[in-house]
């Protein structure tokens, strides 16, 4: 009989573009989410955990008419011709929650959330298809308080998650301003103004001199090419430059600024008002400028929302790739955006949240060294004689219930280096060994390893000398030594 | 100009079979599976988060040939051809995780992961195409030391969530048993032994009489139709019988039983006497057949395992949809799979372990009165002068220091009776009311809304009398009396 051909074996691959987390990576994310998630629920936000999978329709970024709208996203046909997709953040999902929940829902309405989302973007280093996220929204509410509250809940939230005062900044901005402004220059073009628009975006790349050159005939870029210009004269350009760099001393002095700014351009004066009492409130709730400001530079996302906009800095110095000494940069971002709702319903319904980057913060507190030190492995039970197996279950039973990491080892036990070798892989702090003569004698062996390590590591051996590697402890004593032992790291 | 012909509007629903989770369930998930995550680790499991979205190819349950391999799954084709799916359970991405990253991992490899799995099936009452699981398992211990442990830990988790001793049993029984018990038989017919795999897997329905008929001539069922049986004689069927009925009044009695229904089949008696190991291990660890048994008649996945099958069962009793009382039954199930990684790599790796069925285990909490009983509503700071709002931003600020959750009435302040009804539709444990007048005397007026609330579904009111609804307060005293309320409760 001929051989029956074998289907080939499949390869065992993620899919481009995505990763598994392991051990810590996962602990110590949830860890953050929960911290977050309590500041949130103590600043009286819901919990909301909505579909990954939605319709095209719903997400709303897609026309459903064309062959394959899946330029984004993940989407796929149903069988009942139906588009579904995986959510590519959670706004879109809130608004479709928001109208379809509507009539059960508080008003205002605010909730958490936090989760997976999903981009059929081109991978690259550090950018993977899925990422979590981690949003606050206020939906319903019209009042610049909200806009306040979340800023205070985002300065509160960083502290609690392991980023000291000084080490962070929220500073928030207002697109009615800078709307005010474009209205004060006269400029009625809708090209011109989203030109002065993607203009302003690069502020934070470019610098004053650059948005003036920009603004103005162009700009050679660094690589050499030459970037055309708005065309506007240095006379018009002029209230652009003097809104970006209108940030005072003071938040009183950046609103004096910021009115001369906007002339008498009423939406503008409108959102140096809002900006005025954002201030106040925040001084009024104990959030003085050494954690919120108001700052007028703060250009990302001005496009996007339509009033308020924050966002949080960590400004503490890291050594980029290239060595070179940087502050840390943007972990959240955010602002107002009024028509959340209104594709669904038709009703216009006031929205403002923060969008917190889960991944950035998290490598903050690596970088701080906030997370990431302790030793994480469990205690292992090494099996010296694999018919005793009881034995050894019931002493990690027993440092169970004392609430230590422990284990039996599982593998194959006949050779004794290579549990060793296990325990080394798992960081385990503690190995625990009883062959026959301990047994016997009623002892057991309890191997340091954090301190064999350190030993091992250090050129001098002499400041562990006087404390042992290996000891034995009557085996009524191991929860206690073990314990000892623990508590010393 | 002719009107521009607008897009409808798109429909804000979820996609059929998927739901929005809100509030507490979000949080009593979190919170149950946060305790499962720390029993899981105290046992030495370390976290995994595999990707939601995984090759068709490396999930294994479809061929890459076909068009549309999405049977079951949510599928769909890259620009590159290739075939994506999004997980259907935890333990296909553990192969492929386990495959792929092998050199790195230790081994045994124990790991953790809890998450949402997509399954591309008929929605029903109560059943979602987007559910959680919660998987732990042990790759690469051939040992049944290893299913031993999964049992312990699998009541242990159970307590930790709050089901009591007495309230949950978790029973124990093995593949290679039944497998003894067919060699045995002498059935050699491929064909023959599935049917009577499958007649085992209906004795939690039809029972004992059942499944005689079932393995003889055939069985008329509840709805009238005729089941063809397997055929064999009464003789024959009995060996299968007795496996079933084999559980004693102690392991040791239940081990003799099943010993006698194995004959000489050393598979059988191999499989016996991995039940007798793993009831020594469970003893030696401290836990007593009150807790885990040996149970031959747990059928569930025995076609699918290939040794020890855990099944975990909540034996309080509930009333069911036309109330009758009837056990709750199973909220967890798992055993040893051998052959998990062998498609990816040709070496065929041991491998065991559990699943928990997070939605059922959450109803069962509930049903036992141990979550959901609390008021989880925010304090409510009610706005009587939107001009104050910085004075109601600052009382919300010192509440949220003193740890408790609360928040400032952010929608329209006009009509103050929309403001109680949110207080209302939040659960707020508490309301906070500061006029001009108050303003002026220095004090705030308190509003105990639980009490209000208790007043309203009493019949008689003397219990209650004499407790103020609402009462004054210095505004110096705000934090302190809110606590005093909200400790009573």
């Amino acid at each position: 009989m001929a051989k029956q051909k074998k289907a080939p074996r499949p390869k065992a691959i993620t899919p481009k573009g995505f990763r598994d987390y392991f051990g810590a990576e996962v602990t110590e994310r949830a860890e953050m989410l929960d911290k977050i998630a309590g500041v949130y629920h103590r600043y009286g936000f819901d919990a909301l955990e909505s579909s990954a999978v939605e319709t095209v329709e719903a997400l709303g970024k897609f026309l459903p008419d064309v062959d394959r709208p899946n330029d984004g996203v993940f989407a796929w046909q149903e069988e009942d011709n139906d588009w579904l997709a995986l959510r590519y953040d959670l706004t879109a999902p809130l608004a479709r929650v928001y109208a379809q929940h509507r009539n059960d829902l508080p008003l205002p309405y605010r909730r958490y959330a936090m989760g997976p989302v999903w981009r059929n973007e081109k991978p690259g280093p550090g950018r993977f298809r899925q990422f979590y996220q981690c949003d606050a929204d206020t939906v319903g509410a019209a009042s610049v308080a909200a806009d306040a509250e979340i800023c205070a809940m985002l300065a509160d939230t960083l502290e609690v998650v392991g980023i000291p005062r000084g080490d962070y900044i929220v500073r928030v901005n207002n697109r009615k301003v800078l709307n005010g402004v474009l209205e004060t220059m006269g400029l009625n073009d809708d090209g011109q103004r989203d030109a002065v628009l993607r203009t302003i975006d690069k502020f934070d790349k470019v610098g004053e001199a650059g948005v003036r050159e920009l603004l103005g005939k162009g700009r050679l870029d660094a690589s050499g090419a030459y970037i055309d210009g708005v065309g506007l004269s240095d006379d018009q350009a002029e209230p652009v430059i003097a809104f970006l760099t209108s940030r005072g001393d003071t938040a009183a002095q950046t609103v004096e600024n910021l009115k001369a700014a906007v002339g008498d351009s009423e939406i503008g004066l409108d959102g140096v008002a809002e900006l005025e009492q954002i201030a106040d409130l925040l001084g009024a709730g104990g959030y003085g400028p050494d954690r919120i400001v108001i700052d007028p530079s703060v250009v990302r996302g001005l496009g996007y929302y339509t009033g308020p906009v924050f966002e949080a800095e960590l400004t503490f110095e890291i050594l980029d790739e290239k060595g070179r000494k940087r502050q840390f940069g943007s972990v959240a971002g955010g602002g107002r955006y009024d028509d959340l709702v209104k594709r669904f319903t038709g009703q216009s319904v006031p929205a403002t949240g923060i969008s917190i980057g889960v991944d950035r913060l998290l490598a903050a507190l690596r970088e701080k060294g906030r997370i990431g030190s302790e030793a994480q492995g469990p205690v292992v039970v090494t099996v010296m004689d694999r018919d005793r197996m009881g034995d050894y279950q019931a002493m990690v039973a027993e440092l169970r219930q004392a609430g230590i990491r422990a284990e039996v080892y599982l593998g194959n036990p006949k050779n004794f280096g290579n549990q060793l070798k296990y325990a080394d892989k798992r960081q385990s702090p503690v190995a625990v060994i009883e062959g026959g003569d301990e047994k016997e004698k009623g002892v057991v062996q309890i191997k340091d390893l954090i301190l064999g390590a350190k030993i091992a590591q250090s050129a001098s051996h002499e400041e562990w000398q006087d404390r042992p590697q290996q000891f034995e402890v009557p085996r009524a004593d191991l929860v206690a030594k073990v314990r000892e032992i623990l508590d010393q790291y």
